[in-house]
């Protein structure tokens, strides 16, 4: 495997001499910023070796480095050992990002490569200014790795499939009509688009292209009077093609996309920095005049209407169902049969599988078993699972895909004794959850002024965590979407009303556990006064709290109140929904305290 | 006045005219982005008569118009009434600023001069952009105020005088070198500013050219091996002049700067945007490579040594001993002696000079009995104070500058009955200050991030406050200075240790009284974990809190433990320092709720 990293990298420096630049950058990404990559994109796993969710790779003729989060710092340094690649701390303080590196690494006057189908604009421009400085030039070349990577594999054919209205909410017209209204405010009158998920919610379709996400591969030009969606032909019915035909959309082959961009000229066109890729804004910005701003797809997207939210808080109950029943039989099991932390994911996954409107799981479960517990995104193996034991704590965060809705929840369950240490770390978590789910504020607020609520009990007592504390959640679609971020950093995107997020703060001793104690909410209108108009959060998610891991004399009264409160509505959601046979371990485990 | 308004514009279009200009932007400042201008930079009132503190004025061949912000329409309405200047609102929903205005008045291909000295390079740029959507050029000109006003005042002769190095903390010459330092780190070797406090500071100088500000009016050019001080000459003794130039320190004619800058070339020089104005920008930016970002010398400032906070501590307890005479004052004397608001800020300015090393207010006091307490930034004239009467409370914001320490402090004090509302909205206010007083950060935060535990309290109440939380305070030097901000808009620059901030969130009910209780404070180290380096806040004001205000039901345990152990570090401190007669009353003041 090392050997043939290195083979790689040698293929690799050689096409770079071909096309004379210096040194190559690999985004890691495809040309639609996505998450999850279809096979022919895993360009990072497929020329380092790293096999994590995030990261970017430099190449130049004599050094190569990676760089990823706190996530992955063990996992990529174990990955990368003996393949010559330097592994780079990123989103850390005093990080020496990409550019910076291949600044000190190159001379003035060097070339700089990529393939700006996988940047956004806001990341080619960064990219390019930063090497300027330096007197080095970065250039749009050829994908070199179409030629270094023999058997790349092709985007999937997988057929696209429609949403029902009933479970979208709104007809495909109807949102395209809302878009125009808004492109009109803009003063624009065309938005190309090349996010996958908006493609999805924007045409009520959804796709199987890639693990976890249902999006489809495709591009869209759509305005007032024009909708085109670029997608392989392949991937949809003839059928499928006669409706959307028959409702104003154009479809059209996914290649033929920059080159119909290529002849828009004279147009007023509105795109995303953030989410549009380079080629395509390369492609644009000569003939036409060029409106940035955050997708507003992604902005009616977030704002999720009154049925995607019935549908959410339907998903939450079957999650909730099949997480008691899997709590039910982990309780039963666990110091019996052989379990590992890989199978306890696997067999959460055949619980969920059992509800109605299952379409998968909707991320790869990360399941930490006491030390492993403290690696943020580990994903277990099945040929590296760790046995687990009526002892210590368990974390895990998994999701599913439900056709009403999509839930990602992580619960720390206790499996045996754990130290009171872990206790007073685990109730202090879940102070900063409950403080969070309690926000009340004022329209207009981000999501960095808010984050401090999931930290404030972590900070008083010198703790804290390297991750964000919200991230949107889509309708039966991406576990991670915009554009607003309840996080320190900052993000212009306010927090709205509609608008489902994550609450997952956590702490993790490395070498001993982790602990993440997760909600989804939605952002809802609270109260208006004559100070302005107040939303707060309603917690979506419906599924027990481990209270035996709480110290109770560390929370306050309001803090407990708010516990208690939630479990009696877990409680009253869930009994009905559940076989007798669990009705009294449901009351066990959403007792007061 | 009305007439000689019209016959200062009639002159201004005519300067126009010979400019070949078709109309003149007056920014109302001054070129060094003072908040109190010297006379002579007084411009908006010159050509208006309007005399409020805040405001633009744009003049074409037939219009004129005049910006100003929600304190100052009913006064600005009156003072332009028959001048032919019309009033236009700003900062308020949907207004149309001075750019929009111009560009809606002239036709395309119109030109619009101003004194590039009295704007900043970042507001030349947003300007220039906006007229530039309609082919409208902003050209830099001569000041055409240097022609129209005849007898326009000179800058003060006031002389500037030395801040000594046992007040300072440090030398000017060890200043220049942590800022040769910081310029090193930045790629650049010299440093242009215009900003008077940060001179004063790097200096070690203060003046008194304006009100309030110990400030001088300069310039200069500083790096390793330079150090230019801009000055008109008159301002200093011969003898610190050759202080100074035995120290390195050139000093050269205030009105040779641009000259100067002019002939510098070839170099790397930093500027501040924010704050240098465009005259100096324009003076460089062809001959040398600009880099711009916050003032060094600002960031330098902004972290007080240990010798300015020593000082500071001693300007606390200063202040905190004049006001609690001041406030027994009050108590003998409320309902008997006739006091108005504005006789209140007078006495209470006569309590303050008592004091070693006073040096004069900060501020102007602002002082609102009742209703007046919600006229957020009120400034009562001696000639229309509020009779004041043993009935509702008084908030007051006042400060004092003292040759150890800046001070800034707001006190909202009963004078006798309140309603239940008031007692309400006083104790959720002061659960806001207490909430940032606690707080606790790693290293990193910004001022956005902590803004909410000063208003949450609040938010979950449906109230808020318009503006914002926390500003630097300057050591014997302004009463608000920057970088760092503690509100909701975001701000780059972190909080970090030395820095002083006020912390005074506040409640206003229009018609009825204003609440808010302000404190300052210094960020200090509190623990380095495994988990980071974490900060928080030492209170630095000394000064009781009504507590007969408070209802203590609302508050947690936490809450009234650090009331009450700052009311017993309030009485350790000053009760030495008090004649006898007080000590019962400072007793009476700070006992435990």
């Amino acid at each position: 495997m090392k050997e043939s990293i290195k083979e790689k990298l040698s293929a690799l420096r050689q096409e770079m001499q071909k096309q004379n630049i210096d040194a190559w950058y690999i985004s890691g990404t495809d040309p639609h910023s996505s998450e999850y990559l279809p096979k022919r994109w895993e360009t990072r796993e497929f020329i380092s070796g790293f096999t994590g969710s995030y990261g970017m790779v430099a190449v130049t003729s004599d050094k190569a480095a990676l760089w990823t989060d706190t996530r992955y710092f063990l996992q990529a340094e174990e990955e990368l050992k003996g393949t010559g690649i330097e592994m780079m701390k990123f989103r850390v303080p005093d990080a020496i990002p990409p550019e910076a590196w291949l600044a000190q690494n190159l001379p003035s006057g060097s070339k700089v490569g990529l393939d700006a189908q996988t940047v956004t604009i806001v990341q080619f421009r960064a990219f390019r200014k930063a090497l300027k400085k330096k007197n080095i030039t970065l250039v749009e070349t050829p994908d070199l790795l179409g030629v270094v990577w023999e058997d790349r594999p092709l985007i999937p054919k997988d057929e696209a499939f429609e949403l029902e209205v009933k479970y979208a909410g709104k007809t495909r017209t109807e949102k395209q009509q809302q878009l125009a209204e808004e492109l009109k405010n803009r003063g624009t009158g065309l938005h190309v688009v090349s996010m996958l998920d908006e493609l999805a919610w924007l045409y009520n379709l959804r796709g199987t292209d890639v693990p976890y996400n249902p999006v489809f591969t495709g591009f869209c030009v759509i305005g007032k009077s024009e909708s085109t969606l670029f997608i392989d032909l392949d991937k949809m019915s003839a059928d499928l093609k006669d409706k959307l035909n028959s409702e104003g959309v154009r479809v059209k082959e996914y290649t033929a996309f920059y080159g119909y961009l290529g002849k828009i000229k004279g147009q007023t066109i509105f795109v995303d920095p953030e989410t549009l890729n380079y080629s395509a804004y390369s492609a644009l910005a000569a003939n036409n005049e060029i409106i940035e701003g955050t997708s507003v797809i992604a902005l009616l997207k977030a704002q999720k209407n009154a049925v995607e939210l019935k549908g959410f808080r339907n998903a939450m109950k079957k999650d909730g169902v099949a997480l008691v029943e899997f709590l039910y039989w982990l309780k039963e099991n666990i110091g019996k049969q052989n379990i590992t932390d890989y199978s306890f994911g696997v067999k959460l996954a055949e619980f969920r599988a059992k509800q109605p409107g299952f379409k998968g799981e909707s991320f790869n479960p990360i399941v930490g078993y006491k030390d492993r517990g403290a690696i943020v995104h580990l994903h277990v193996g099945a040929n590296d699972g760790k046995p687990l034991a009526a002892d210590g704590a368990i974390l895990f965060d998994s999701g599913g895909q439900y056709i009403d809705g999509t839930t990602d929840i992580t619960r720390t369950v206790r499996l045996g004794d754990v130290s009171e240490q872990f206790i007073r770390d685990y109730t202090i978590v879940l102070q900063g959850m409950i403080g969070l789910s309690r926000a009340c504020f004022p329209y207009g607020t981000k999501g960095c002024h808010i984050d401090v609520l999931a930290r404030q009990a972590m900070w008083n007592n010198g703790m804290n965590y390297g991750h964000g504390t919200g991230h949107g959640v889509g309708h039966f679609l991406n576990v991670h979407e915009g554009p607003f971020a309840i996080r320190q950093e900052y993000n212009e995107n306010l927090m709205l009303p509609g608008n489902v997020t994550s609450n997952e703060p956590a702490f993790y001793r490395e070498g001993l556990y982790g602990i993440r104690t997760e909600n989804m909410m939605v952002c809802v209108e609270k109260e208006k006064t004559e100070y302005g108009r107040f939303l707060c959060f309603e917690t979506l998610t419906l599924c027990p709290i481990d209270t035996t891991l709480i110290d109770k004399s560390l929370f306050t009264e309001t803090e407990i109140n708010w516990l208690n409160d939630y479990h009696k509505r877990v409680n009253t959601s869930l009994k009905p929904l559940l076989k007798e046979k669990y009705h009294e371990f449901l009351d066990e485990l959403t007792k007061e305290i």
